[in-house]
């Protein structure tokens, strides 16, 4: 199945939640330490529990290139985990020169067999096309991010009166051409998310900021669903994942789950 | 020694190249292929070859990422094979939100154990004070890049005339009170970096972009030694490892290395 493919049928099916397997051995339960590869028996338990709810799956790679090789392995295994008709987007942020580009797109879509990466936009267009070379890919370009920096350079204005990320918008729709392109838009960032929404329709939006980082649930998918747009995946790892520290925290991560998702299902029978 | 020795070492030398190991399977010298890492024979032949006339190393993870678990096995002999009082300086370019980015600096530094890092601005200040809570490592962050895409984004004009990398180079300075920031500024870019050059003074300047994307060693030269600034290392990759695709490869390598020592020493002489 494409990436296209895999997102359309978690849409159709109203499956709006990205698990964020964020995973940090510091925070999961402790009586996991003494198995082999702890984090992979982790991952594995959520994704057990929350498979047939979860809209897609996003792996961030920090959280395992820190473990160096044995991290990849972990890593490599969750992602053979995942049902194959479940979307995984590789949470790497990649961005370099073309050259290089090419590298890293090999990585994320051949080597880790991702069907999405993320992709940060700052070194500008040919930084970009190797990953949309992969036309039955998804990359999700960074826009707006959640973080508090997000104000210190994505949020300047240019001189046309632009802000740095609505020009961003603009180049990813351009480069929209394949249906490939996704991006990245902070919960965090409501009101800038209520203004951009009108240019986001063909583009896949994948939103992360709900939870730890104070996002609101509610007021992202209202935003979504009154500009009549589904495309939308909203990200939650440590509300999700840490959401229970004890040997039942896969049984809680599917109510939560299973509670975020009729939370979302009430916009749209609304 | 910490990665602010090493790099002044080198600067007191006037040793200010940056050999970069953007180690390609594709472009090596075919006999090598029947090694059991070939990649690691290769790059272990070319440090033998340069390490009396490196100023540093540059390893550029994706190049290594792309073949997963072995390419990460390569990258961490490599590392290991470069002399302790050299410095290597990671290239992955990464940016995430804090607590991601705290990941990638702990990945980079200390379990990879590489002297400096690369790190891509656009996520804005709390994604790269993880990287710099690292005193003793320095984070070279992108202001300008090499690559025709520099004029998407990174060149844009903000609304308070200036360009968004120039603005990025007054956050890098502020950052900078520890003496631990450099910063990514590309030689194809010589009359942008004319004009920024007294902005540069304290920060440590890595520029990409001589040889193979066409900046000019001499220019680049010039224009810090016109400035009376010494703190730059000019990378050069694919002209200096593959400038022969013999078994002579590493013999070359240093012919053309010690050449390039020679063309920077008589900016210095004059």
């Amino acid at each position: 199945m494409t990436a296209q493919e895999k997102i359309s049928l978690s849409i159709e099916n109203h499956k709006h939640i990205c698990v964020g397997l964020d995973t940090d051995i510091k925070k999961i339960p402790s009586y996991l330490h003494k198995c082999s590869d702890p984090i992979f028996e982790f991952n594995s338990a959520i994704i057990e529990a929350t498979k047939e709810h979860a809209g897609a799956y996003k792996i961030n790679l920090a959280f395992y290139e820190r473990y160096g090789i044995s991290g990849l392995e972990s890593l490599m295994k969750t992602v053979e985990a995942i049902p194959n008709d479940i979307l995984v987007i590789g949470d790497g942020k990649r961005n370099d020169i073309g050259n290089t580009a090419e590298q890293y797109a090999i990585s994320l879509f051949d080597q880790f067999s991702f069907d999405c990466a993320t992709v940060n936009p700052y070194m500008g267009e040919d930084s970009v096309m190797p990953f949309l070379k992969y036309e039955d890919k998804i990359s999700f370009i960074l826009a707006l991010t959640s973080n508090p920096g997000a104000k210190d350079f994505e949020k300047l204005e240019l001189k046309n009166g632009e802000l740095l990320y609505q020009h961003v918008l603009k180049y990813v729709n351009k480069w929209n051409k394949n249906g490939n392109c996704g991006i990245v838009f902070g919960a965090t960032q409501i009101s800038e998310l209520e203004t951009s929404i009108g240019s986001l329709d063909t583009l896949y939006t994948l939103i992360p900021g709900v939870g730890a980082q104070g996002g609101d649930l509610d007021a992202v998918v209202r935003t979504f669903t009154g500009a009549q747009n589904n495309n939308f995946l909203i990200n939650m790892s440590r509300n999700l994942i840490y959401a229970d520290n004890s040997e039942d925290f896969a049984l809680t991560a599917s109510e939560v789950i299973t509670g975020l998702n009729q939370q979302i299902l009430a916009h749209f029978a609304g």
